[in-house]
């Protein structure tokens, strides 16, 4: 998008060089922010120890310390424990952790995560390699499943977890040890020749990350290996798999499209495969694309993320619609009963979104990261931050959801930690660095892509306070510290908006969703957007959603659930001609929220499965809540999309 | 049910009493066993002799006659090929062509049949074993895997077949081997003591034919002793497992549910697992109700029965809504997109729905048989009865169906034989016995369940003619040969019928279904029922169905297809007020049927995924055909369930 580029400037500058501040403890994501420090760190830190209550064992400190001894030739007698990719458990915790010692320094918590680089560190071979499943178990099978064996995985979320430490501390213990370690997967891949790309990618977007921290050249040049080479041999699994006499589960080596490796990433054209593994390679190809000015690989990731969110993306922001390798399915497959939308997924989807907004401004990028941070990975957290859910269904109805064959993946309320850990350190990293989203920048201009109250100052100079009460109230006030160009979106759902400037209006046309103002230092500029709840539609060419209207408010799908409906929702239609209202902001409700009411009608029950007499109703209101803070209230019938009647 | 018993005379006698003869080749069914004869039985024994092209080896023939020379210790080079049921495909045939020949003599058929007679005779052991795979593969394996085996269920069939032949021809000489083959059972499970029902229900609703047919004892006390000790000890399975070293394919042996084997028959409350089972369980246990007067069975007969019709049962009679297994789901967990309802299943619906209809005169039983017959039944059959449907689904959109992961069991159009070919003889044999499931009686009345142009006579002396169009004409007459007392179903559908005797008309009430006259020889009775179509409704309980409404005209559930709709039936919806209009009976079109065409919306595409701006409608004509005829035209959308709007 030259024209883009021009107008906006030179391509935006990368998100690690962006140093936001706290957020007041009093704004939405502040709140959530504590809650992630207060809460969901030290729990996932006591069940990193195995010391957590009614949880199975993650051992995953245990199998680093283990690690360490076994290279000394120890003894290990408990060895390790866990799934193959155990080891990203520890780093998305310390990743989080960074985050949050860059919000709220905490003097015992980086004591604590300095002991465990420590012992990250000393579980590193003296070549560089870094495991603990192979480490312990077996080393002579490094590097023979890139299938299944999550080394590269590992490697990768270490490597994110090293460049948030020395951002957030300074501190470059586990930097250097990520350094040779991506050195030694150098040697392997690049000097010594090896073939093969990551059975799930991750370390692709690591290294560019390592490359943007330290300028390391031979991390760029990995990941433009593993970025290039990926697809072009879709045998390659197959040779590998032939070529071993063992496995870690049985991972099928002749579907290469399921780690999207079935064509080279420049001619892939849909979604395909497990969710997160694609938009990790996304995110990392949108990432590679906006440091290389590579409009071939940028024209690929285009592609993909309107096939992602033209076709295969639940109104959420949910992606990954079959629980049937936790994958994309074809285009307009949206159940929602049976969705499986990986909280994971959607964090995955802030990535790619976020990278393609250094790639070009356009608030369509903007739009589905707030749509899925907002409703799926919100939703993916209790709102005490003490369970999880991995899978996020549109509609669950008690006897059904969690029971049938086919929706035993979609549980009514959120379970305890899952042995496979995989989604709540991602919450607890992405909110804690929820700013990295917030915010981007070019050399003279400050983007706000999201609105969060707090402060923030970018490296070009320019340093603001936001004052809103934002996803519940839609007045955004920014007080300017320091000025500059600034680049407000305007969001997607947002058909008008107010923008003033120290008490004058402003009339701005947005361009691709931004407006764009100069601001000088001192400045109060107040956007005022939209907040007038709205029903959303699906294309017709989704069979599960004809007929059907959703509610929503700002970026927040809201839904109806049976606790505040009578028991039961599936009797429940709305009236076309309603207008919703939303009430008073009710702190004592759900933490907090602005519930909505919608005329409705409610079906009377008919005799029996079926009936020749058209069922009666009866008018009737319906009460709906913020999709994000369903299932909170015991199990219940929830739905987000609803008949619409007259 | 004393007081309907009371009223309608003693319990029906059964059904192989009575003997029906050929209905009119100009007859909707007549029409089909036509088909049967001239199409479909010829081109199966090409598949079981292995004639056929384009299909997987059947191998069945040969099977039987290697199991022959195994037994007299000559080579079987050729071995056994198949699954371990096998021997059931040319069991279910055999008793096709039975059915066959009582309608329609056919001396070179008649002799196949008897050479093959000859062979299956030549396979049994000199003990009374009858099973090619066990014989052929390994006979210490006999008995030792009643979960997976299938030796029980293909004795059944084969008993079936035996009982249809000899009631056809009159020859028993494959009466005699299964009479053989019960007493080598009875030693064995009464005699011999040895612990086990079979995994998949079958041997006892034959076994109660057999005794129906020759007053055997042993097969009576042997279907009641499979009856009676089913889930009586829920851990069977398992320790059957535990005990051998060897399986088919792995069922589980610890979830009796699948078997129906969780509970004692007399306990069952809700129709569980594998749906054929579940119903050739049932209709054995409403058949042996109906013969000692167990109350108790009877109960539990009655509570399945509205497990199933209550809260099971697709509009159109399938059942089993889940792939996982072929399985019951919970209850109201009914999704028409991702349907198993294996056509076998309905069939086997029409069989406990027949049995029941033995136990108490109530026309509830035959409309469900009704409905299953005309919708699903049908269906599982391509119009030129080439091709099959095992799994019937409720809608299909190519490009989702049969494609995506949670779809691909649901196919657009009918496939080529398959290697398990369970449901083409299935449907074969139905339909060809189809004045089995039309008639029933008692000592003095003739009941008429069903319609269908022909003639029939019954053992207690009452000959009928009956002329009808059904299902596409309303009008039924009968011409009374030998008169007596006359039942005629109501169907539930048909809220005002007129009765007419010799043109003077007749005010009667229905007695749960059901019109009583006494009729004279020479008598002409009209009925004719209500042939408006009309809308369907289903309970709100069901998730997939709100808002929903589908279109019926007799006993036919309609659907839309995209063919006779622009290509897409996704964006209609109908209008909430109109009354669909029957067009005139089209003979070239689907081999005949009566279109309906109703007033409805056609949903304007929406720019994207999503919108906020309500899709505009504009009105047009939708065009319905019935549900048994869809998927002949290519693949195309097909809906049952619609959208209703105003």
């Amino acid at each position: 998008m030259p024209s883009e580029s021009a107008q906006t400037g030179a391509r935006m500058k990368v998100q690690h060089q962006i140093k936001t501040t706290a957020y007041h403890s009093g704004g939405f994501i502040g709140k959530y922010q504590r809650l992630v420090r207060e809460t969901v760190i030290p729990y996932q830190y006591s069940v990193l120890k195995d010391e957590a209550q009614d949880t199975e064992k993650s051992h995953v400190i245990q199998n680093f310390i283990n690690a360490g001894k076994a290279l000394k030739g120890e003894d290990t007698a408990d060895g390790f424990y866990g799934t193959v990719f155990q080891d990203s458990d520890l780093a998305k915790w310390l990743e989080a952790v960074a985050y949050s010692l860059s919000l709220s320094p905490d003097r015992e918590l980086e004591e604590t995560a300095d002991l465990l680089i420590d012992q990250i560190a000393a579980a590193q071979d003296t070549d560089g390699y870094l495991n603990t499943y192979y480490t312990i178990k077996d080393r002579d099978k490094r590097w023979t499943n890139l299938l299944e064996g999550h080394e590269l995985y590992c490697s990768g979320h270490m490597m994110e977890a090293a460049c948030a430490y020395f951002d957030a501390t300074g501190k470059d213990t586990l930097l250097k040890v990520m350094l040779k370690n991506a050195e030694h997967i150098y040697d392997r891949f690049i000097t010594g020749k090896t073939e093969g790309c990551p059975g799930h990618p991750e370390v692709e977007l690591a290294l560019l990350k390592m490359y943007r921290a330290t300028g390391n050249s031979h991390c760029l040049a990995l990941a433009e290996h593993f970025i290039n080479s990926r697809g072009c041999d879709p045998d390659y699994y197959k040779k590998e798999a032939a070529a071993r006499n063992w496995k870690v589960w049985g991972a099928n080596p002749a579907d290469p499209d399921y780690m999207q490796a079935g064509k080279p990433v420049r001619e892939q054209t849909d979604a395909v495969g497990h969710a997160v593994r694609a938009v990790y390679l996304y995110t990392a190809m949108a990432d590679l694309a906006s440091l290389t000015g590579d409009e071939t690989l940028l024209a690929a990731c285009r592609r993909l993320w309107d096939s992602i969110t033209q076709k295969r993306m639940y109104l959420t922001g949910g992606i990954g619609s079959t629980v049937h390798g936790e994958a994309f399915s074809v285009d307009y497959d949206l159940p929602g009963d049976t969705a499986y939308a990986e909280t994971c997924a959607s964090i995955g989807l802030m990535f790619f979104a976020s990278r393609m907004l250094e790639n070009e401004v356009d608030g369509k990028y903007a739009d589905v990261m707030e749509r899925a941070f907002y409703n799926t990975v919100l939703a993916g957290m209790q709102l005490d931050g003490k369970r999880f859910f991995y899978v996020n269904p549109l509609e669950v109805i008690p006897g059904i959801s969690g029971v049938s064959p086919t929706h035993r993946h979609d549980l009514p309320v959120r379970p305890k930690w899952y042995a496979c850990a995989c989604c709540p350190p991602n919450v607890a990293r992405l909110i804690s660095s929820f700013g990295l989203y917030a915010y981007g920048e070019n050399e003279d201009t400050a983007f706000c892509h999201l609105f969060a109250d707090g402060r923030v100052s970018f490296s070009n100079g320019m340093r603001l306070t936001c004052q809103t009460d934002y996803p519940y109230g839609f007045s955004v006030t920014y007080q300017v510290e320091k000025g500059g160009r600034l680049a407000l979106r305007i969001p997607g759902y947002s058909k008008t908006f107010r923008l003033s400037v120290n008490g004058a209006e402003l009339s701005a046309v947005p361009q691709k969703g931004y407006v764009y103002l100069a601001v000088s230092d001192g400045d109060t500029v107040n956007l005022t957007l939209d907040g007038t709840p709205y029903f959303v539609y699906a294309s017709s060419k989704v069979p599960e959603l004809t007929g059907k209207t959703a509610i929503c408010r700002g970026p927040l799908v809201y839904c109806f659930e049976g606790v505040d409906n009578g028991g039961d929702v599936l009797s429940l239609s709305l009236r076309d001609d309603s207008v919703p209202v939303a009430g008073s902001y009710d702190e004592s409700l759900l933490r907090g929220i602005v519930p909505l009411t919608a005329s409705a009608f409610r079906t009377e029950e008919t005799e029996g499965l079926y009936t020749c007499v058209r069922p009666g109703k009866k008018e009737c209101s319906a009460v709906a809540v913020p999709y994000y803070t369903w299932g909170n209230r015991g199990e219940n019938q929830m739905r987000v999309w609803m008949e619409e009647a007259k």
